[in-house]
């Protein structure tokens, strides 16, 4: 199904390796999920994802949970099916109950309710909430 | 630019004041923001909208920061201002700060660029992410 | 605020006339709304698109009113202010009530719900609904 | 493939039992579709969103028909295939013959098309279109 | 999994074979494929939506292999998997390599991940943006 | 209307200041526009995003006008105002002709058209296009 050949880490040069190494430290895993295979097909996309992701969800402001979280809802709301199912994992793995996922389905599906209201209805931004912080 | 006039307080039925002060009671707030002003042209839909909401965004297994961060991360990733703008400002009174909105713009980025890359290359589900708890 | 500039009928070219003239002869109407000014950069795009628009909306099994409702509903799904604005006009023209246009926004909506939870669970179709007509 | 169970009727609470035999009361039908055996994983989603289906459906100044065209219009922009799916059956049983289907996905595919245009050339809204009713 | 019957060649119309001569001939092939079949449901859709793929995609200022990655670019970045792989087939024989794949796709990522910034924070657009040409 | 200021070179702080020097060193510039103004009030983002975006986007199999073109299309089917103007700018450096944005445009239409009717069709892929190079 795939348009591009998985690369096993095995049939893997070795700047791709390093990826792969990196992502399995990274994550305390001894395997390596699809999508990193098929984006090694072009180890600098891979390398540059990787690095990217990594960045991103490194504990912060916010915590590695609130994380997966926000990048499942915007997954959800995009209906992918692969990263659906990826950061559910994630999320899960980071403390994400079923009641959790129950909650953040819920809100999902409201938020995509009322942006398709407000922008059907073509409703203009309060005045108020035009300035933040 | 509305589709349809913003129905405010003084000019408002019973039935819609009924659902304006509700929710300026559950919000703490005096003020109805357009949202709702241009719901309440079809007050079915204004309560029903409303109730919803209210049911969503209650406490829960997420914290009402955690729920508003969501919401905000799928407004964001759907492109609607209004709902940005809306949501941005109630994530605030939740206590967002600028280094968590940082973070959670660079997510939302980031999951729209892997998902168009998931589904670009048609990355079939790893087994193991099938079985979620 | 366009990429390219507007196109009046006055300056326009005689092929593009032809479709301006065809346009509010067709509709029974003396003006020619912007999307046809801007498609009129590239006149076989301006006339491709009005001949497909022109069949697609000619009455058939669905009668006039309903196609424009179908039309404003995506265009509102997709939060395209330009369709909304133009086909909200016309459907209006063709007999919607602010009744029936709240309903409508209603069910669009809903629509953006579910399709977001359905996509969101990664629900599976159900074998009776594989079997249309 | 759905990330929670589906929950079905022998295994369903007396609270999801009673949202599962209104929505057979409702539909006239003795069997339960896939969508709502997924939400039944979180009773209040479930009961909450059947009760604003049920709502947003009922016949109003829109009639059946149309509002499941309506519905079915929107799922299929979206490519959500499950509310495609079902609600194709829904309008089936409403009436919609193969000829309404293929106008409807006609201009579902024009809609797409123009909305991407209109977006695409940023086009300025027609002062004429900013007044509705 | 289809919502309509696939219309073979010799099951069909000599109206929907001459639009199926035309598309071979023009493809220099001697099969059709399911997108076409789909459409012969209803026989004005599959004469106009061919008519108007030739048009567009024959060359012109553009070349056809950069018409195909400009194709394949969008249905990778709406997710349509039929197209995706269709437009794959297509760009291909028209000489794409598996290097000016991988390059498309990290475009359509980083367009995705950085509309979806843009966006987000509400960006104005630059005075200097607005004159083009 | 951003939802975080705009941080002009003057008051950059060093880090800050580096990238907008490389930006408008690698495109021969000498200002710097909003987006990355925007993305500054997050140094880790600024410098990550036009790290990757100078990466993506320096010549390789596919030139950079035709790297200009995907990405414009992507942004104009994804309806983001400020990526379609400001790449639409970076496109007509690169020597994109009126004539090559109207056949874009068209492509970007006609790809938006039948990716919706793909989806909402659901039809299955060919088996031919499975196998890619």
């Amino acid at each position: 199904m795939t348009m591009m050949p998985l690369i096993e880490y095995d049939d893997a040069s070795a700047e791709i390796r390093a990826v792969y190494d990196d992502i399995m430290r990274t994550r305390g895993t001894n395997w390596i999920n699809n999508f990193w295979k098929a984006l090694a097909n072009n180890p600098p996309t891979l390398r540059r994802t990787w690095e990217s992701i990594k960045e991103v969800m490194a504990p912060g402001a916010l915590d590695p949970l609130t994380k997966e979280l926000v990048y499942l809802a915007v997954s959800a709301s995009n209906g992918c099916a692969y990263c659906i199912a990826s950061h559910a994992a994630a999320a899960e793995k980071q403390g994400m109950t079923p009641e959790m996922l129950a909650e953040l389905m819920a809100i999902v599906g409201m938020a995509n309710e009322t942006n398709s209201l407000a922008n059907g209805y073509r409703i203009p931004v309060d005045e108020r909430f035009e300035k933040l912080f």
